[in-house]
């Protein structure tokens, strides 16, 4: 299940952000995947003080966004990554890694997230190709806005042709992992919150005993 | 979960099933579990026409009772038997087996259902003892009336002290086994019965999504 | 996931079952399916000749198939059903139910598969999307290609503007039945099909060992 | 499945909470689920000093009790709560929420406890009731008293008409999640600890052999 | 876990079954598994009198055998296959099949089963290895023996140097088809055959709840 | 599944344990099993600083084995133990503990491991025995090997009828804990590192895809 939030990021959040990647230091986006030979693109550098800030300013925007929150389940997220694909970079078909380092615990990655930086104005290519067998979806979001995907799938970012796509990418472990699973769960406090209040008390009792039980069952 | 069943059967059916006892043959109840040396109560005899067509009011009873279908989401049915406890009768604790002959494959028990033909003037102690670790549930239901429960319980029949208890039993193999799954997806199905007509046309789908997705992960 | 499938129908079978189409008797489509009153097209009646020797066609051409079988795993499968949406119409958002009445066991839809007869020269409109949160996979086939997709999700046919859209649709409950499991199942089969003859015997074996025992693990 | 422990608290503990409820600041109860207009009672605020020895003296009194260890299989527990329910208060059908926070991972609640301060002849009504379907267990204990219960059902507690019922409540996250897991591992446990003496030696250790395989299997 | 049976065919059986043998027509073994290059025996063909005569002896043998049904918990058991080995023949490494083409419905293989009816003087190599990682169960029974095995295994047949290796071998679907699982089952049922009648009687009806209830929930 | 690793320890490391082993404080082994009566041997006593020493060199050595990593994809890792069985000490069957206390929160143990100090020709007897039904493994390392075997199992220690046995052991919780789980996702992982690199590159893709989708759904 996708889930694209339209203004996760404030038109000056997107602007800081842009400031901050122009100051920022890149380096080779393969650090973090070596073995991936279809990975060419950059990264901010680990301890780059504007990279720092911009990832805070997203982790920041994730916390507080109550739709995001409902539809991940979240539990821990890793700290968000600044990406910049110039001309000619791409990211070809992978998989996201299942676990990354994160403290003493490693992260189980469940759901991935790019919020779009850059505008469509601002480049050609660098589409999120999200491959579901022989369909695919295509994603290029406005600036300011994230999309959330199963970490599950092989997905890919077809070539920039021209100017820069900057992103910043993150991956969250969720208290439900199967994706189904999430998906039935948030579907069902959806409906509760849509027509919970026009039903009567015992019914929606009844809801949140089926709602609370499935979020015990599931839960990892 | 329980579910009482005021009116599986009519007045004219017990009447008939009360009528077809005094007609039946009864055997030693242990036929059908002789380890049980707490189990002292009488069945009809297998080919006992009187038991069979008490056997076949009930079957049909139990196939047009839509509350109880709902409930136990069933998939087979044992054939139901006719039981009677007469003085000094009791079945001591015990759990029922989890699966029984029928056909070419075992049934699995997941339900267990008693159907009450003598009422309560016709008899003393007899009550259905169901242990939930410290705690108890006793039921003596009325005449035509119903219980659906758990087969996974132990559970009792306490000594009758006076007149005969007769009853019908059977058990059942659910769609979906596990007890609390089937509570969860009968909740639901409930909850979209009383609200759904109330419901935006787009909140009855998502209902109906997740309805059809829980029944199919987990019914075996 | 899904699977298109170019030609599964020839180019004769395709006016074949056109022609057979102009012949049958068709009904209201929300026979099927009466509490959706989004549901709004033709079906061919249960008994008619023509409509059961379109669906005898398809049920051949699907059980001939072999990449369709590699990737759903089938079971058992419904009788296809020659479906016509004439110009107004639809099928509105719905979800494909979990069980389907079939011979003395209900059948599990796990698997819902679309096969188009008409071309899109014949219809506008008429588009099955399929909805993934807030993205959607459109789908439009050419004349014989069919589409397989998990019954799992809220998906929906477009109103016809033009035209008259025909085609054939069936439900397969399949031997692994979670999505997820079973698309990895079908993956690693296509990677032993395309690498294993490359590979040493030894390592060959150690990935026969993992497939044969995910399959004995996931099928129900 | 329930389990009743007569005294939890010794009849001085009792009395020690009993006067510090007396000097405790009490809010409305509905801080903890502003959600649920049937919660109608009254808390221990927060911070106050005699509240929070309350609950050190429940939670000393939790940890020390070897028959509810053996039966809840804790992992971690929720601080204890002081309630109190005066004439006209009660807690409606309500379902206990599946995580609570606590420190910086939130407590799953599996299983729910009321210990019973106030005696039967000090309130009328007040009952706890579990609803389990069409029938209910009813639950009044003695000062001193405890019971445990799966936070999975739906429960409520009648309007107190006379006196004022004092208890203290918590929620505990189980070792073992799922309510007949943890009651069968329970209960052959208590097989073992009654039986295991008597037995050869090897076929302990067979039943040690399933013992520790079940807790592995069923932990979370 | 491994089940070896001393003697499930009597002396008379076996010399019944050797004789068997030598009227028998064998083909390539390769017949039912041609992908595996490293399978280099005989096996009794299909419609053979005398090779249908040994199975018939086989399948009996098995129905009666209390301890290997108590081991297997069978559902369904495919036709025995009378094999022999000459001098060069082996098995390589192979893992046998997840499904066997049997009536309507594949048999899924979830325990292997290889009687033996030749004697250790009348062979040398010839035996069958089961591979765990790093280690290698060797077995080579006596006349009229049985091993049953789980089917998920690696495992081959050596090369026979001299004489002849006669074996009959079949595949059964276990009602409780994890191997670990059906292993617990049967254990605690030892520990109660062996056990269970020194028990209080409250105590042997808690160890049948366990045993009822988990293969009510292992079952498939 | 086992490993056995034949150098887990170097000659110089083996050559620095014995020696700790000469200078260390033993204490009777039951100090870890009260309840086992069979179990007859030392351990290095809890704060005894040469013991210490060596299991502080036992745990840098599992830490640096990527062979073991691969197989028991660790998560945390028990203190190791010295242990010594002189003339006349056992161990008799047992089976591991399904929980060890570690820090605030208990360690499952999923895998058990020895390393062996002494050598073949300074000990008779004290084989280790894992029992699989009517098989057993017999397993007698060479110093400096490990062998790395599930903790589900039961097993034994054999009497030591001459010399000294010197092992370390530990226990090991891993990601994933169900032991055919963990092994098919070692043999895949395995097949990767051989095969991988002569795979197009589309299909290596595909292998990570479900390398990581098992390792996301089977970790705990």
């Amino acid at each position: 299940m996708f889930l694209q939030i339209e203004d996760l990021l404030s038109a000056d959040e997107v602007q800081t952000i842009a400031g901050l990647a122009r100051q920022a230091r890149f380096v080779d986006g393969r650090r973090s995947n070596p073995h991936n030979t279809t990975k060419v693109n950059l990264i901010a550098e680990a301890g780059d003080a504007a990279g720092q800030q911009a990832a805070q300013l997203a982790m920041t925007a994730l916390q507080r966004c109550e739709p995001a929150k409902n539809f991940v389940i979240p539990q821990r997220m890793a700290l968000p990554q600044l990406c910049s694909y110039r001309v000619g970079m791409k990211y070809g078909a992978h998989t996201d890694a299942a676990f990354l380092p994160l403290g003493v615990q490693p992260l189980r990655s469940d759901v991935s997230c790019t919020i779009f930086i850059s505008g469509a104005e601002e480049y050609a290519g660098g589409e999120l190709l999200i491959h579901q067998g022989t369909e695919t979806v295509r994603i290029a979001g406005k600036p300011g806005s994230a999309v959330f995907y199963p970490s599950t799938t092989v997905h890919e970012v077809t070539p920039v042709t021209s100017g820069e796509r900057l992103v910043i990418i993150t991956f969250i472990e969720s208290q439900v992992p199967d994706q189904l699973q999430r998906d039935l769960l948030y579907t069902l406090r959806e409906v509760r919150a849509l027509e919970g209040l026009k039903m009567e008390w015992q019914n929606q009792i009844q809801l949140e005993y089926v709602i609370a039980n499935l979020q015990r069952m599931w839960s990892r």
